[in-house]
């Protein structure tokens, strides 16, 4: 682990959504339903704007997850997200992980793990494995 | 609903990771974690190749929720992950959603969900709303 990884520890960023994003993450993903897309179909059902991929939301807990806390070298091991409010291209939200435990005998991790605007967006719990990335081979599944 | 959602009804799609769309997820959603981008950090690191982001492997779920079953309209609204395997740059998935089931009152689906190679990498469940496309206004969070 690249730094001890404290209970109660967190680390936060903040992300505004662009329709680049949200284009992007539809092409790689393959997830190319208009309600992320097109405003006039997002409009029809209901929200203001196109909504920001779920997965896509999601992916700043990845990205906190992965770079910095626990950090490099994190590998997902469980997840679970509760979608309570739709994010939509131009909201700015902040991602947050903080976490909850530390296994005492291998470098296992649960974090408490959200995403807000005004309100919470995205929430959940993250369980992770950290591999040590330098001067230890670990064939630990 | 674009089309009768029946429990037991399944969706699946292959894909196979490559090198680019592990580049790409890690610019869209910032996690450059080297375990995914550098061949060397991921061998050291137990594994034979860089390893593809949990949340890009998950979000063939997304396009199959999204595109397939139930399809365009449909909303996340909580997902379970549990991360089995590590998926590897080069490896070939398998991706199903099968709908477990159906709420009488409103469009709420429970779908469980998996990726597969020769043994299940991820495995949950995820819960997703469906908001009608064509003729409905529908406020209903």
């Amino acid at each position: 682990m690249p730094d001890p990884i404290a209970v109660g520890g967190r680390a936060s960023l903040e992300y505004t959504f662009s329709i680049d994003d949200v284009t992007d993450f539809a092409r790689i993903s393959g997830d190319d339903n208009p309600i992320h897309l097109d405003s006039a179909v997002a409009v029809e059902a209901g929200f203001g704007r196109q909504v920001v991929h779920g997965m896509l939301v999601a992916s700043l807990i990845s990205r906190l997850l992965g770079t910095r806390l626990p950090g490099p070298g994190t590998i997902l091991l469980a997840q679970q997200l509760t979608y309570r409010r739709a994010v939509l291209v131009g909201d700015t939200v902040r991602a947050t992980v903080e976490v909850l435990s530390v296994r005492a005998d291998k470098p296992v991790i649960v974090l408490r793990t959200w995403v807000e605007t005004d309100e919470v967006a995205l929430e959940g719990e993250a369980t992770v494995i950290v591999r040590p990335l330098t001067g230890v081979r670990n064939g630990q599944a």
